[in-house]
């Protein structure tokens, strides 16, 4: 993702014989299936020159022929520059995601990923109903 | 969920001595645990006085003893009272979710659930991109 190399990130994805895929980006609604995921990720591509993941909280959960990944994507990118100049303005977002693989004869492939915006704290409700 | 019902809720997740769980609220960090996920359904019962789901988009995606089932979920929900009435206003709100689910001799079990909001529609990128 970070390289822009469509053909690697493709190949990362489950085969249909497999199962069939699903993706889902910050604030999306669901893709399914090859072409609408892969579809997207080269829309992505196309309106983002710079992008670069920052990976923390990495939990691994392996039941079998399939592994459930959850992680914090400190995420630091730049769409396309606006007048001439080599970068658009580099922003900061704060993504969590859910990632489903599943181990095939090639290697492990990416069935399913979820990532969403984290909105705000948890732990604060109290405070807030309180009004403190 | 609609019920209130906090143990069947419970039943429904996959046991430790089967693989971590872990859960995403919408806008909220990662839960990992049975611990943590189920505190956060108490706290999100004991916050809310009603909540209807209508599930709409739902595809599955089965293979060996895992699967993973996205579905839209159209959610009405409202908090307690403020000042004597019997419920708070009513929300309306668009989750997307990915549930992956795993097969046990008890029965199929949440393994992982991932809930976001959709904050915008897609295909409209390329009308902005334009201006138009």
């Amino acid at each position: 993702m970070e390289r822009g190399d469509f053909d690697t990130l493709s190949d990362l994805w489950l085969d249909a014989s497999h199962g069939e895929i699903s993706c889902v980006h910050p604030g999306w609604p669901v893709l399914t299936g090859r072409g609408e995921v892969l579809r997207s990720y080269a829309l992505i591509m196309a309106n983002t020159e710079y992008i670069q993941f920052f990976l923390t909280d990495v939990r691994v959960s392996v039941a079998g022929d399939t592994a459930v990944a959850t992680c914090t994507e400190n995420i630091l990118s730049g769409g396309p520059a606006e007048e001439g100049d080599d970068l658009g303005p580099l922003v900061g977002q704060l993504v969590v995601a859910t990632n489903v693989f599943r181990r095939t004869p090639d290697g492990w492939r990416v069935w399913s990923h979820h990532g969403s915006p984290v909105l705000a704290e948890t732990g604060d409700e109290d405070a807030e109903d309180t009004g403190s």
